[in-house]
């Protein structure tokens, strides 16, 4: 089924897909979605907050969802969000054949913006819709071209007044689980269950220095703000220890000119580790070295917390209802943030994870098998059967 | 007169001018020198590069030639570059005023795309006009949207397939005079005359890794490029010794999302030093660490020279006679590289530099004081009749 939409939003530059939210492909992405829902006889509405629910009969109280989100980061591989939504299409195409019908409301969610790939906040849909984030700081975030949430939003046809915390929508949601494409080599077989996310979180360091000429000024003159960005990079592998994962993907020296030594740079470091605590504490001493090379070559910095998560436990009971429903499969944790997880903070929510045999993702090089996918429609199939009989 | 184009070409996002060859902003101050030039009773032709010439009379032989470029980096200053087309036509204005006329052929010259900062290539309109680069490698130089020049010429409405060595419009040259802001602060008084360029290249450097999950991805399992392109920046710092100057302002991780590990990262570097065998020695040396580091991390590493040019000596001759006919102003090198480095391996060439208080320049701040920009005026004004009388 994700052959279906292996053209929309192909990235020729950096290979692979990008779909931002609210950008051209992602749109088109949720408007095929509509179509292959409103082909199943499911009644999609659109919330608030720009999220799609697709409701197999009557929406209500206590409802079963599934889903996951089509947004991809930029470059990213085929299966990481949509593989979660077509399974979830493909599992009720298997529940309705064998003519289920579920006991209870029952739901596709499609979240938006859940890579952060465009205003740099990951899972913005969930977020806003059990109030994880102000919808004022949301709606002002700027994607690179310093369009505003709000304006993408208006553009798209959405109303930006309306965004913030939805309780209404957020109390429908009886259960959630979201399948996804395992995005580590945690897997054997080819299918588990989550038992938790890292904490997680995205800091944004702005080192400020003097823009001048490459050539025309001496070496003792200068204000680099690229040498404590460069030593930042390398700070944040040094205390990335015993599990923990610090990473720059993402560095933007300003101007940008090769013959120009740079005035700012844009540094962001996404950082993780099992608890708060770890996390913090990897951070901080990021931080504190950060500050020490800005002093050394006489630049400012600004550190700017842009999001953070603690660990998320998934609900034991429905993780080890599921996992035994599914002939006993693995639970293990993972350490990519997911709508799963900020929805876990308010309703049971569970996660199956289908294998990935080399554990790249966010890469265009991201993979499953399809005898994998298959299993992984049919796990999700057994699992909304089971829970919703 | 530099207020004429004061809102040409401004670059909100980075602050100062975004003028590069062929792009709207530079076409547009095109169009303003013609109608400055034609205004002054000069003749304006292009030549096949792109370089627009504005003939004091009929063009011919030994012409007596002046003048600079208007492009900039990317959020670059005010006065790099237009500062001397400006001072051109306000020494002709001078020169008009007192009745005087050259006494041979006389041109004003604005170089296209002297900066590099749309095809990575440093004056691209002389070193085309000159041989100095041969005119295919040119035309396919692609700028960060993938459009070459060839596309940008045409785009512009001139005819890419003439570009190319230019042996008549060269050998019409008999002295070239550029005036410009000096880059440092070597001088203390308003006005002096370049010595020589400093030996300068650009140089490509990358790395590939693997891209891959930023949170799902063990610290053990990486090969993550941006730690051997940051440990490159600071090789580069630490092999810039003794005058020489190595400066990292360009890096470009790909796909460059906050939570993704990069799969390549691009990462310029620009060198110079006093002459050729000391350049190459100290790129040299930050490649052979570049090449270690990207071992280390498991990286791959191609390096691509972009652009090199070797100690440039302005002619000795010219610069002591318009030093004397100046009144004994200082000669100074420069570490900046310029259009009339380029014609001075052809034609006799000399430079005017007027005083920048700060030493800022491919910046915003930029600056150098209204008195010093009329003092520079008036030398070259007096300069050009010195030599056309």
């Amino acid at each position: 089924m994700l052959d279906q939409i292996a053209d929309v939003g192909r990235d020729l530059k950096r290979g692979g897909y990008s779909r931002h939210g609210y950008a051209k492909p992602e749109l088109e992405l949720r408007h095929w979605f509509v179509e292959q829902a409103v082909k199943r006889g499911l009644n999609v509405e659109t919330d608030q907050n720009g999220n799609l629910w697709a409701w197999w009969g009557e929406r209500g109280d206590n409802a079963l969802v599934t889903g996951s989100h089509l947004d991809s980061v930029p470059g990213g591989g085929a299966f990481d969000g949509p593989l979660g939504v077509t399974s979830s299409l493909q599992a009720v195409d298997l529940l309705q054949a064998k003519g289920f019908t579920p006991n209870r409301p029952f739901a596709i969610a499609v979240f938006a913006e859940e890579e952060g790939g465009r205003f740099g906040v990951a899972c913005l849909g969930s977020r806003l819709l059990t109030g994880a984030i102000d919808a004022d700081k949301a709606l002002n975030l700027k994607d690179p071209d310093g369009i505003t949430l709000a304006e993408a939003m208006k553009a798209a046809g959405y109303n930006p007044d309306l965004a913030g915390k939805d309780t209404r929508t957020l109390n429908r949601i009886g259960q959630f689980v979201e399948l996804h494409v395992e995005q580590g080599r945690g897997l054997t077989v080819p299918v588990g269950v989550a038992s938790s996310i890292l904490a997680h979180g995205r800091w944004r360091f702005t080192f400020a220095g003097e823009g001048n000429h490459a050539g025309a000024t001496l070496i003792e003159d200068r204000r680099d703000p690229m040498l404590p960005a460069s030593q930042l990079v390398l700070a944040a592998r040094k205390a990335a220890r015993g599990g923990g994962r610090a990473t720059v993907g993402r560095l933007v020296p300003n101007p940008g000119g090769t013959n120009v030594i740079a005035s700012t740079v844009d540094v962001w470091l996404d950082a993780r580790d099992t608890d708060d605590e770890r996390t913090r504490a990897m951070v901080a001493e990021i931080s504190e070295a950060a500050h020490q090379v800005a002093k050394e070559e006489g630049c400012e910095l600004k550190i700017t917390e842009e999001s953070y998560g603690d660990t998320v436990y998934f609900d034991a009971q429905l993780r080890d209802d599921i996992a035994g429903a599914l002939g006993g499969v693995p639970a293990l944790p993972t350490g990519a943030g997911h709508d799963a997880g900020i929805l876990a903070a308010h309703v049971p929510t569970a996660m199956l994870f289908v294998r990935n045999p080399t554990g790249v993702s966010h890469a265009p090089e991201e993979f499953a098998e399809q005898s994998d996918v298959d299993e992984g429609v049919k796990a999700l199939a057994a699992t909304l059967e089971h829970l919703g009989s």
